[in-house]
């Protein structure tokens, strides 16, 4: 951990032991908004409410956007509704609507009466959309130029905009250009407007090629665009082409965050953001369900050596290696399985190179295979002195490798094909065929050519 | 895949059957540099160069930039000196130096010779720094204000400076004000500059609770802090607070993006970005060491199996059962470790919490404990008729399951205390454990209560 956060923690623990709630308050008012959630979910359950408590009203909305969905209903839950209202009255639509799902009822209810007729229509503007998408993503607190104005009376226009609203919209690095019908005609950069004359006209300098979103357009792709061409801000539009939100890229940052982290906690079954001090039997019946399906494909894997128990009782050392077949296919396999994985997730693989690519890792698995397998099979003769043995298991170990390798590049194609994702499934569904397979072969071979 | 890829896919693998290039350069010069760098990763090394040669010059140099170091070095040595000079001659200084080391010493020399001597300068700045770095990744392409000028002579300079240099720099969401000695005294948002009357003074609109960044912090940390402040960009200072360079968040993202591809790509003991279609004897070596490693822990785990052959040989149900039991402790384990090593990564586990995580951890896995251990019994009470057997395979799955989650909680710390990355050995280690530890313990209760 850095230092920094590890001194924070330090005063923070200080200050719960004496209940020094006003030491709490005044450390929480040196740091951001996104720090004091991650401070949150870092403590136990007692101590994340007395500190949760001490952060301002005025900064609450902010703390609970940052905080992943489980932690955020938790605290919801605790805090006192006119705290709440209180808090979040002066968040942004585009944010309420992000966590407007998790508050109670009666909160939103008393938060939309409060809001003007404008607000309250841009809330239900946004309400609507998935979080995971475009419209979601999305801020509807615009602010757009018509193309035909000059650079002067578009300075004065934004001039007299900030003085009626308080503040030009956050993170703005440019401006979307409209036409009379709210259509999107254009965008020009901020950068642009302090550096260029006067008179000239916006027309002149906006950009007409302009990468927009619709507002059903997954959080995802919408990540991909803003990387793949580096943005800092984008229009969305509707099937008209009409001016409808704004993204910025900080919302895309928690996106291609958030697929990340999803990407890894997936692979051990766990939801995404496991909140580490959740209660222990909602964790624990969490957990269960990836140890049950585990379970279940373990018990696979050892029907098939039941099937073999006659060949084991004559040659126990058989009992000792076949551990190590299987799992070498299991290890050469998951190195195939998250480069392929992760190459479908870049739309990297396609049905143009699935075949040429499934034909490469055929020939690394190969040549690892003729690796290991003689090494393996010296060792078994030196071990057990027997090289009927050793052959054997020299064998079990190409064909596991092998398996392995064309199981990790086909098994996430064929899920993703089925629509299951990857990441989720495509370990245990690789671990099973690799178990299956070597205790098989090493068995197998070892009945047809030991017995 | 979504669509637009694999028509994008389709259309160039047509033009590449019938050698149409021109078709080839029409469809790249329709994409993102960045998407291009995706097409050239997702293409055989054949079609890859055939692509690559249809990149337009002034394209070579953002699609080398958005490409892996590995695939890109490759590309470089098959590309011809005089297109690199040409493609690479208008660079910013700072990109440059993110791939001079990748270039041929001539095509590096010839360039710096080319520059005149305030590029050159700007080079010679960034180049000595790590790319992992605020100085690797900071821009030093910067146009600072003075804080004592007003709004109308800040416009009236930067309307100059785009005049001569052609454009401001690229993503510009606030300029830097500075001092006469250079030292950074505030910073302001183009949108004030662009909504504030002409009159009023920088000093009167900048802000001066700056975060700023020092050139030897770690991109990792610069990544964090964006994040946690919802940062667009932020300067970047030396020892003496003077202005050196300009960090914005379209890197950021890259950082963001490598380090998550990283934890995942660790795990299965890959290099980050492994190239799909690397030559296969470089491909099969790099991962012949990850595969070598796990087999020394297959054999430990075998070697415990032998030392209770004497207890297989009298009862083989023993055989079949035992990798079950390994295999669920660690199923188990990699829950909590991949928990616990991203809680890391966040800094959500510091010294002030471990115990009392590793404490709860204990209390979620004696609940799975119970209820797996109990199922196991029944069913190997049921499949070989033998209490004894079930009480053995259920007391075993106890151990290993409740020793798999404080491995998984406490290996993570223990490795980043000794300085080794615990998202690329905490597996491993992990494995090793759960296996010698669920053999030991289902095989040695066997010899104690059944032989």
């Amino acid at each position: 951990m850095t230092d920094k956060f590890q001194q924070l923690a330090d005063k923070i623990d200080a200050a719960l032991l004496t209940g020094d709630n006003t030491a709490i308050a005044t450390i929480l008012a040196e740091i951001a908004s996104a720090e004091i959630a991650r401070l949150l979910e870092s403590l136990p359950p007692k101590e994340r409410l007395s500190v949760w408590a001490q952060v301002a009203p005025k900064r609450c909305a902010k703390v609970l956007l940052a905080l992943p969905q489980p932690q955020r209903r938790a605290l919801i839950h605790h805090t006192d509704k006119a705290k709440l209202i209180a808090g979040l009255s002066q968040m942004q639509m585009d944010e309420l609507a992000d966590i407007d799902a998790d508050l109670p009822m009666p909160v939103v209810s008393a938060m939309v009466q409060a809001m003007d007729s404008q607000r309250r229509q841009r809330y239900e503007l946004v309400r609507d959309y998935p979080d995971q998408s475009a419209g979601g993503l999305m801020d509807v607190d615009i602010s757009a130029l018509r193309a035909d104005v000059s650079i002067k009376a578009a300075l004065r226009y934004l001039r007299r905009l900030r003085q009626r609203e308080g503040q030009l919209p956050e993170h703005l690095d440019s401006l979307m250009v409209v036409d009379r019908n709210n259509t999107l005609v254009g965008i020009i950069p901020l950068s642009l407007l302090v550096s260029s004359e006067m008179d000239t006209s916006i027309s002149e300098l906006m950009s007409t090629e302009i990468t927009s979103f619709t507002p059903e357009m997954s959080a995802s792709k919408v990540a991909q665009v803003f990387k793949d061409k580096d943005l800092l801000s984008a229009p969305v539009v509707d099937a008209e082409h009409k001016l409808i939100g704004r993204i910025t890229v900080d919302d895309v940052i928690d996106v291609i965050q958030d697929e990340a982290d999803k990407a890894l906690y997936s692979q051990a079954g766990l939801n995404n953001h496991p909140d580490l001090f959740a209660p222990i039997v909602r964790s624990a019946s969490r957990r269960a369900l990836w140890l049950g399906i585990n379970l279940l494909t373990a018990f696979l894997a050892a029907w098939v050596i039941g099937l073999f128990e006659a060949a084991i009782e004559k040659v126990v050392a058989l009992a000792v290696l076949m551990p190590v077949v299987a799992s070498m296919g299991g290890v050469a396999g998951s190195q195939t399985l998250t480069m392929v994985t992760r190459g479908l997730a870049l739309d990297q693989i396609n049905r143009n190179n699935i075949i040429k690519l499934i034909g490469h890792e055929f020939g690394i698995g190969a040549l690892n295979a003729l690796l290991w397998a003689s090494l393996v099979a010296f060792i078994a003769l030196k071990w057990f002195g027997d090289w009927q043995l050793g052959l054997v298991f020299g064998l079990a170990m190409v064909i596991v490798l092998i398996t392995g390798v064309l199981a990790g590049a086909s098994i996430p194609v064929l899920l993703k094909k089925i629509g299951i994702d990857p990441a989720l499934a495509g370990g245990v569904v690789l671990t099973t065929v690799t178990d299956v397979v070597g205790f098989f072969a090493f068995l197998g071979l070892a009945t047809l050519f030991i017995l």
